[in-house]
């Protein structure tokens, strides 16, 4: 049964379309009926279909935000030059997800979602819809870089570039724990009953304790000492800026949404297609890659990336210097963007 | 009505005497009826009352983890040179705390307690119980630290030497909200009863998420990595890890204790001795100020504290290097401990 959520719809989030992938088989063994993956695309494919660019989708966000952020006119992603497809991961509540789906796999029934199955059915929407079959570039954050990196290993000879932002290959055992307390900040929510609620209205309590949490490890403890919050000037308090940001983001969510991405994002690991062999896994890639971690991240931190970007044979660590730590993504640092697309620029000229 | 609980005992922690200081008025307005603070002393003290070191308690911690790490024969702190007290914070669960309480002061009723209430409590105690009015030293870790800043501005002319250990004199926003998240995991847990439990037991799954968050910002990102969780030899696993102290840790504690501390915590600020003037509070320090972040702590970071030492007349930033991030405190790094040492011990050689 499908649950109302008004929050994810094209009036909030801007077009999309959705592409039918048929019953899909996943890693974890079950079966997500009839799966729709959300798209959007900018800019046109040229006749040699060589200027596709894929940009996946983090936790949370949709493509709106990489759109706003990452995509148009004058930037790197420029959609008179690429043809650009933003995809929405399985269960961000545009896609396939716990709350838009109906039958047996609705609700707390969602079967268990991999990175790698976001991966593999971006591969076929891609061949099949637009007849792309090989990348110029695959670049997401966080949930996104997590994507980027199981492209590069998983279909190394038709990815020519990657840029993985604020994310590593192999999730840590310190960013599985901490993703835990995202989750369970929801669960225990009475509210939420065993994810069997009738609305989102009911987590209410449980989504906004998530929010909190994520702000803890969001932002770093300098961008609070700065209360660069202040920045945007949406918010005159911290008060106003905990009630509309740190709250009101999070309110309109759908916990079983959250609960299947934060599943997928505590087992990201690309060294699943190598039997556990994690230098072998990146020493498969043949794409150029840029690995942009973000100086102040507190659970992507640049160390870890620095060890996985070492095993690619033609990998550069990139680290992007920003106070706002793991939230630099939405680039309300004004020196985040500069950046990242210096690198980009750097990155789409280079022969690949 | 006080509460049964088997961890708050001397059969665990260690021998301690209650020193009752009567009915005590607090900075919030409220009054503990026949306070007592759980105080151990080590060594004695010398015919000029000179030698007297005191050692307040952090989060969750009492006398005795104080004494297994900074106290001993062949130590800095030497009970054979110095007269030391170690004194548990309001509301620890040996001191005076909700669940120890009986009557109208009980459980979800006890009283509001801020830092200031901690040290003028010991101030008082070392004077009536013991004949000290001026201390060699003052150290604590954490909230110790903060009981440290305290003490060194409070009363200036008294302590001679200060070695606050990762924490801050002024608590941050970002700290503020992380404590948050740890009484979010207690409350939202629907055995809490808004602190009307009957046992902590009903609260294991909030104080195992408590704990949970816990370990996400305790220790670093590093120290996950590098599974540095094996290093004490008792854990096999990381589920072992999980189980035994991420979780078994945090089990046995009194809910309400951990949210009267909690509260205590955010709000630690010496600037209320001077009207909100961080500044004027540090400028007025008389004693030597030795303070010690730990590299890698997520929470108390060292910038916060080089901020602070930096408005310390005789302050010096002593940085102390460890993967362990703030749990560092607990001396399981073997690099940690000596660190320390070398800087109490050049501190108490300082003539103050």
């Amino acid at each position: 049964m499908a649950i109302e959520n008004p929050f994810y719809t094209e009036e909030l989030h801007g077009p999309y379309e959705l592409v039918g992938l048929g019953d899909f088989e996943l890693e974890e063994g079950g079966v997500i009926p009839g799966l729709e993956i959300a798209v959007s695309t900018h800019g046109e494919l040229n006749a040699a279909r060589d200027n596709c660019i894929l940009v996946p989708t983090w936790y949370s966000g949709t493509h709106q935000i990489m759109e706003q952020v990452y995509i148009g006119p004058g930037r790197a992603l420029d959609p008179a030059d690429w043809f650009i497809v933003v995809a929405n991961q399985i269960g961000n509540g545009l896609s396939s997800s716990p709350h838009n789906v109906t039958g047996p796999h609705a609700g707390p029934a969602f079967p268990k979602v991999r990175i790698a199955d976001d991966v593999r059915a971006q591969e076929r929407l891609l061949r099949e819809r637009f007849g792309v079959e090989e990348l110029a570039l695959v670049i997401g954050g966080s949930m996104g870089a997590q994507q980027t990196w199981e492209w590069a290993v998983r279909y190394p000879d038709r990815v020519r570039r990657a840029a993985p932002i604020a994310g590593t290959a192999q999730n840590t055992q310190h960013d599985f724990l901490y993703t835990q307390t995202l989750m369970d900040a929801l669960m225990a929510d009475p509210g939420w009953q065993g994810g069997a609620y009738a609305s989102h209205l009911d987590v209410a309590e449980g989504l906004r304790m998530h929010g909190r949490i994520a702000a803890v490890m969001g932002w770093s403890t300098e961008w609070y000492k700065q209360e660069l919050w202040r920045r945007t000037g949406e918010f005159e308090t911290f008060e106003d800026f905990t009630r509309d940001f740190t709250h009101g983001y999070h309110e309109v969510l759908d916990p079983n949404s959250l609960l299947t991405m934060g599943w997928k994002w505590q087992r990201a690991d690309v060294a699943l297609n190598t039997g556990g062999d994690l230098a072998a896994a990146l020493g498969r890639i043949e794409a150029i890659v840029y690995a942009m971690p973000i100086s102040e991240d507190m659970f992507f931190p640049p160390r870890d990336v620095e060890a996985e970007v070492a095993l690619v044979p033609n990998g550069e660590l990139r680290v992007i210097d920003s106070l706002d730590g793991h939230m630099g993504l939405i680039a309300t640092d004004p020196g985040y963007l500069p950046q990242v697309e210096a690198n980009l620029r750097e990155l789409l000229a280079r022969e690949a």
